[in-house]
């Protein structure tokens, strides 16, 4: 018997708001539980325990159900997210009916555990956390992962760092250093989850978006990287399902 | 003998702010003189005569010497942009040098004109002009230059479309239904390139993009599909050399 996917929101179509294919209109799905407590996680419902029953066990036609019913013929592309998607093997059914369908699938993961389906992913974010979040890489595991895809998956796949100070900048750059053929990310932290004042959060993350981008621009080792904002905070805030 | 090349500008390291490597750091080199005259250009000083007195004429290894110079050992990427690059064959010579030293090349055009060199392109992106610039597209020379990049490009190619109303957006659904399969970007097209009051431009730039992405995300066409905002005139507005 298949084991269910414990879902906590489907939604879309809607833009991916940052990483590699930023931009990208997509179908969510959002599955529950993390082995990780980020400080800054931006969906701690995820694994705080406050949504516990909100949490919906699905098969992976019924997924595929639901985002039909919500996205109709709109869409072609589903991101899955979390809390920690890797966490669960059973994803593997959903990729496989998704790509029968004729959907691109991506996924975000910090990269603390393999799956072999992540092989078959198109757009693979691995996001390991940097000193700011509190969490600790388990780097065996990191290069496990690195080289299994490079040596399996057929999609594209990069690396993303959350950069919130100079310290995970730092990490960045020995990141960098350690998978120096692997397309890195730079993404803008958002240490402020709880405004509502959308015209003076976006003023507020321009300003710690140029910081990055000047500091990276003269920085010697990060040249062949990316720096990027969230899009969707800045067109909707904190407001969750967009 | 070879050709020299029109510089208008070198500059950098900055990001590169739209399309299909959004955020990437690179360095500029933007060439004089352009076969379209669009409406809402936003460099229209490389053809409208204003800054003639400002094209240098250069060689290939001018311009490596001088992207040194700036950017000393902080980049890995050169975005070669216009005006319109593809007017130049000569341009050949400096894709050369700079893959020569280990720095990947991106291109900005409107698709009007083959050079064989865009086959060595990185970044290649071809962006056609939709009714609200003016300009009418040869298909014919389109087709035979995604034709041909489909046959020999090593790189990465997009398509991007400048959306600034809808009979803009219907010529990008008949652009992607032209050609399927090559990746398409859609951008929120900047109708305000003369205010310096970035904290009014900002908000009035990202009301557009969210309509924009309302459009798309309500279209049964465009799916598959990367829907991005102008990143530098968040960061900068209309201002030049950043």
């Amino acid at each position: 018997m298949m084991r269910k996917i414990p879902v906590l929101e489907i939604f879309g179509p809607t833009i991916q708001g940052e990483g590699m294919v930023i931009g990208q209109k997509t179908m969510f799905v959002r599955t529950a539980g993390c082995d990780y407590s980020c400080s800054w996680c931006d969906s701690k419902f995820t694994w705080d325990g406050s949504e516990k029953e909100s949490i919906q066990m699905m098969e992976p036609q019924e997924i595929v159900d639901k985002l039909w019913e919500m996205g109709g013929g709109r869409f072609k592309h589903v991101t899955i997210s979390g809390g920690n998607p890797g966490l669960l093997s059973q994803l593997d059914g959903l990729v496989d009916l998704l790509h029968e369908n004729q959907v691109k699938v991506a996924l975000e993961t910090q990269g603390s555990r393999w799956q072999e389906w992540f092989a078959k992913i198109d757009d693979l974010t691995i996001s390991p956390k940097p000193p700011s979040s509190g969490m600790t890489t388990n780097f065996e595991t990191l290069d496990f992962i690195i080289r299994s895809l490079k040596e399996k998956q057929q999609g594209d796949f990069s690396l993303k760092v959350v950069i919130f100070g100079k310290e995970d900048l730092q990490y960045a750059v020995n990141l960098h250093k350690r998978y120096t053929d692997v397309a890195l990310f730079l993404q803008v932290g958002n240490d402020d989850l709880e405004t509502e004042e959308q015209e003076k959060l976006v003023p507020y993350l321009l300003e710690k978006y140029e910081r990055l981008v000047d500091l990276v621009m003269d920085h010697e080792v990060l040249n062949d990287v990316r720096v990027l904002p969230q899009l969707h905070t800045y067109l909707w805030g904190n407001k969750r399902g967009v």
